[in-house]
């Protein structure tokens, strides 16, 4: 294994982005001077800028998430942020901060995953910083792209349909399980060092069969490519947007405010999977909650004209799941059996609280 | 004081952003969506983009540097580089981590800091993160600007002249001050801790009587917008520019290496402020060697013609000292005695083997 300090900043920044050549025609420079340099073309739109800062022992565990899965998510939550504009990410800037505990590659591992995000959603990596770091892994990811009519959160208008991708409340669930099963293999280990044994310890097999859907969400989630291309092709222009990842309620009620509107979903409409129901009852908890405030689902959330109800409906992948009304009316959601309405709560993932 | 908790993510991005109205007519919206939107006009010229990690313990010692200097600093260093593409900086965003031991009032002078740079160098803040941090400050900031023909660090061709900005060291002597009086002060804090002396800590008074240039550049620095516009102006266009953050040593090594080409500096050339010169005497420290290797100084090294000697001779605020070669001559400089030549070394300021 390599030490970090024998390649050296400049050293190791070059090494980990030698395999990142750059494939956008927009990307006139990368990593290598002050500055990364990008051609604009107003043809290609207004350009949409967002940023996410991830640290060790707040926003990842690396007990269970490996650094190339931990690459290519830090990657992803930055490209869904541009896909929540209706944008085509095209570049992202990398800082990491790096503790002595890790290697060069470690840190080749996590550079592995971001190049397979980058390739994927045809991303170029065009800059970033490598530091020390007194503790822990710190990452830093600074997405670029351009959208032609970017779709904010505040378009929303009554009567607009509510509309959800994908399914909810599946990495939430992914993450409970992780938790689980760290719980309990701490808890032999510290068994086992109890006993004073001088065997090795037994090895620790933890139960995921048939939840691999679930370690999936949590562990390696995609952003909606697809369906901001699905969109785009059927013309259909949401009126406000954004993307999931503090949970459904969370975010419903940042559009709402913005939008100045209210809303009813209704909780028989919230797409949920199977294994996520599945396990929800396993762990007794509640599956609608689970989706409507469990985090990090990634999907989008948008609002569409009236008029536009057949168009999306023809849509796969998308889900209406209410309306919006007067801002007088509130937020809130119809229960399942249909009589009565709950206000929505933020009660999301909020990493202050944690 | 006010626990940051109390706010949540969004109440604190929006308090701390709330004063910052944007300025730029290319910010197109700021703070409150998933990204940030930034309008493009080809005439203003290509786009560069730069980003900086800056974490506590390692970039950064709160004993001695107040968080609004922070805030200033962590901006201006990011404004630095895209200055250092001739580009005029025009976004940022900033993403910080906290640990539990700030409160809101503190995040509110870091912000602070951070708006005074803003308005003093016309830049937005159009976006950012917050979150908690298990450890110390962490603040990664992301500046984005415009420059019609940018200036990379591969164009310095032979007989180019090589010039400097204001002067050098003084960063680092200013560093160098502030560590020395933090030891006596921790030495004073022990000696009357021993002591078991009932009685108050004298109050304890640092020497730096007569140094403030030095502590400024330190802890306040500024970057060269002025040098840029002179530049511009007079319509010099350079053949490669950087800005010196970790020594002139290392970054003349960087625009030779990029540009194939090698170089001969005179030690008697380099520019270096009255005060640095004393501060060097004072710890026994050769000043050429401060000033070649260090850091943090900000100012811009750049190459010109030779055509240009003339017009670049008449602004002041430039130094010229020395040119660049055929890449066989190497890379030295010759002494104050004109007799022998030092091969320059790349011994800046590394975050890796601090």
């Amino acid at each position: 294994m390599a030490e970090i300090k024998e390649y050296g900043e400049f050293g190791l920044i070059r090494h980990l982005t030698e395999n990142f050549p750059l494939k956008n025609k927009s990307s006139l420079y990368g990593v290598g001077d002050d500055c990364a340099v990008i051609d604009t073309d107003p043809a290609e739109g207004k350009l949409v800028v967002t940023t996410d800062l991830l640290l060790e022992g707040v926003h990842f565990d690396l007990t269970y998430c490996p650094l190339t899965h931990l690459g290519y998510k830090a990657c992803v939550v930055n490209f869904s942020d541009v896909y929540a504009m209706m944008g085509t990410p095209r570049q992202i800037t990398v800082s990491v901060g790096i503790s002595k505990r890790f290697k060069v590659e470690d840190m080749e591992q996590l550079y592995a995953g971001m190049k397979l995000a980058c390739d994927t959603y045809g991303v170029d990596l065009v800059g970033g910083d490598t530091s020390t770091s007194m503790t822990g892994l710190t990452l830093s990811i600074t997405a670029i792209g351009v959208a032609k009519q970017p779709v904010y959160r505040n378009g929303a208008k009554p009567n607009d349909l509510i509309c959800v991708s994908g399914d909810l409340g599946a990495a939430y669930m992914g993450l409970q399980l992780l938790e689980r099963e760290k719980t309990i293999y701490y808890q032999q280990y510290e068994d086992w060092r109890r006993t004073g044994s001088k065997e090795a310890m037994p090895q620790f097999q933890p139960k995921f069969e048939g939840k691999e859907y679930l370690l999936e969400r949590q562990l390696k989630p995609e952003a909606r490519k697809d369906i901001v291309q699905k969109l785009q092709e059927t013309g259909i222009q949401p009126t406000s947007m954004m993307d999931i990842s503090d949970g459904l309620s969370s975010e419903l009620l940042h559009i709402c405010k913005q939008s100045q509107v209210g809303c009813r979903i209704y909780e028989e409409r919230i797409p949920i999977d199977y294994q996520t129901a599945v396990q929800a009852e396993e762990f007794n908890l509640n599956v609608s909650t689970c989706a409507l405030n469990g985090g990090e689902d990634y999907e989008l959330l948008f609002t569409v004209p009236l008029a536009q109800s057949e168009k999306i409906q023809q849509l796969s992948g998308i889900r209406l799941i209410g309306h919006i009304t007067d801002e007088r009316l509130g937020t809130a959601m119809i229960t399942r059996d249909g009589n009565s309405e709950i206000a929505l709560k933020a009660q999301g993932w909020n990493a202050f609280t944690k």
